[in-house]
């Protein structure tokens, strides 16, 4: 059964692309670049039709989502424990799992393209403003979970959280967010990304930790 | 072990609310007056800091988050089918619940409170209006879904797909989308509602399905 992942470079598909690597699963990349607007191409929206990344190919089954990627690969790879396997740590995982994406994962999209919210100018602005504001706030509530990390976010093993945490931070530097004001999470993301198959990814994307610029 | 869920009448609470009661499951219902703002007193703020429903507590667990709670309830009710148990169909099931809860649900939000995003009285009427017609095109993509359903949104079963979609197709009524104009939509949320144990929400919610006025 094939595996292929339509990525880009440093957005939130780097959270199923370090699952994989962490799984050992043989996988082909397909890089997407969204600046030249790769995700808008007719061969690309006959992949998928909203126009997006991440999407998973496994075998004939097209897989959008995040979170239902993840689980779907926790599913296949139950060994690379990409999440809690049972009980309360996973109900807990899932918790973090579905806010990261429901709600951070949203904001800092109010504040990288304001222009899906409104057309109207002055408009995006404030709505990009007070999305940094929250976006703040929103990653003190990651700096919390970061300090109770024992050592990772989903307790023993690294995996699709610390993932969705690094590019949520890295995201931060983009909003004006030092990472090094949230240091139990900038050291987490650092402890992550110097994990071999996780700088493998770092190093297929060409991705600098820290993008914030004083 | 004891279950309590706290719910607001209409809100997106529904999901699990309807999931307990499909499950056939004991559990405390707790309503919550977001209308009166009790989501903000400091009781409430205990059990949940960011001051929304649901929390599904679980024991001595507190649990937010739908897809976490939807989760966890599949977990502990398998026999209730609330959604697939596995392979593609699972997969689809979750890719479909991520993306309400992360696309459709927040896209009414805007909708319904726009002050959410800024602060200023102009932005928001543009914040919202555009909303409105994402919303519309986001809900014809729920009513392709609809089309296919054999005989609900997860297959065989009914359960959480669902009742999402019976409360965003409700919600639309708010955004001043005619349920009538999403008829397969319609017909299977009406059908989901006929369901005794779906009609026992709405009568404790004391919802009516149709809140679309001309
Ligand atoms: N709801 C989707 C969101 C995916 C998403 O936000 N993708 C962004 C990159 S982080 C994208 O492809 N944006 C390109 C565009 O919108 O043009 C998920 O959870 O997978
Ligand atoms: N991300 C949460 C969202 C929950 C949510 O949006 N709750 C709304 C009702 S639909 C709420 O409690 N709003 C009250 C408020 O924000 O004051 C989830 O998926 O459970």
């Amino acid at each position: 059964m094939s595996l292929k992942l339509y990525y880009a470079s440093g957005a939130c598909s780097f959270v199923p692309h370090a699952a994989l690597e962490l799984a050992g699963a043989a996988f082909e990349p397909a890089p997407i670049k969204l600046h030249r607007g790769e995700q808008r191409s007719p061969e690309y929206l006959a992949i998928n039709p909203r126009g997006q990344v991440p999407v998973l190919v496994d075998g004939d089954e097209v897989i959008t989502q995040i979170t239902a990627i993840a689980l779907h690969l926790d599913a296949k790879f139950p060994q690379a424990h990409l999440l809690p396997a049972s009980g309360v740590a996973r109900t807990r995982a899932l918790q973090v799992l579905a806010w990261m994406n429901n709600t951070l994962h949203p904001t800092f999209t109010h504040v990288f393209m304001p222009n899906k919210f409104t057309s109207d100018e002055a408009a995006q602005k404030a709505v990009k403003a007070h999305a940094v504001e929250s976006y703040r706030g929103l990653l003190q509530e990651i700096e919390a979970l970061a300090a109770k990390a024992s050592p990772w976010l989903g307790g023993e093993h690294p995996g699709v959280l610390d993932a969705y945490a690094l590019t949520l931070l890295r995201w931060g530097g983009f909003a004006g967010i030092d990472p090094q004001t949230l240091p139990q999470t900038w050291a987490l993301v650092q402890r992550f990304a110097a994990l071999p198959a996780v700088a493998k990814v770092i190093e297929r994307e060409r991705l600098e930790l820290n993008v914030y610029k004083p």
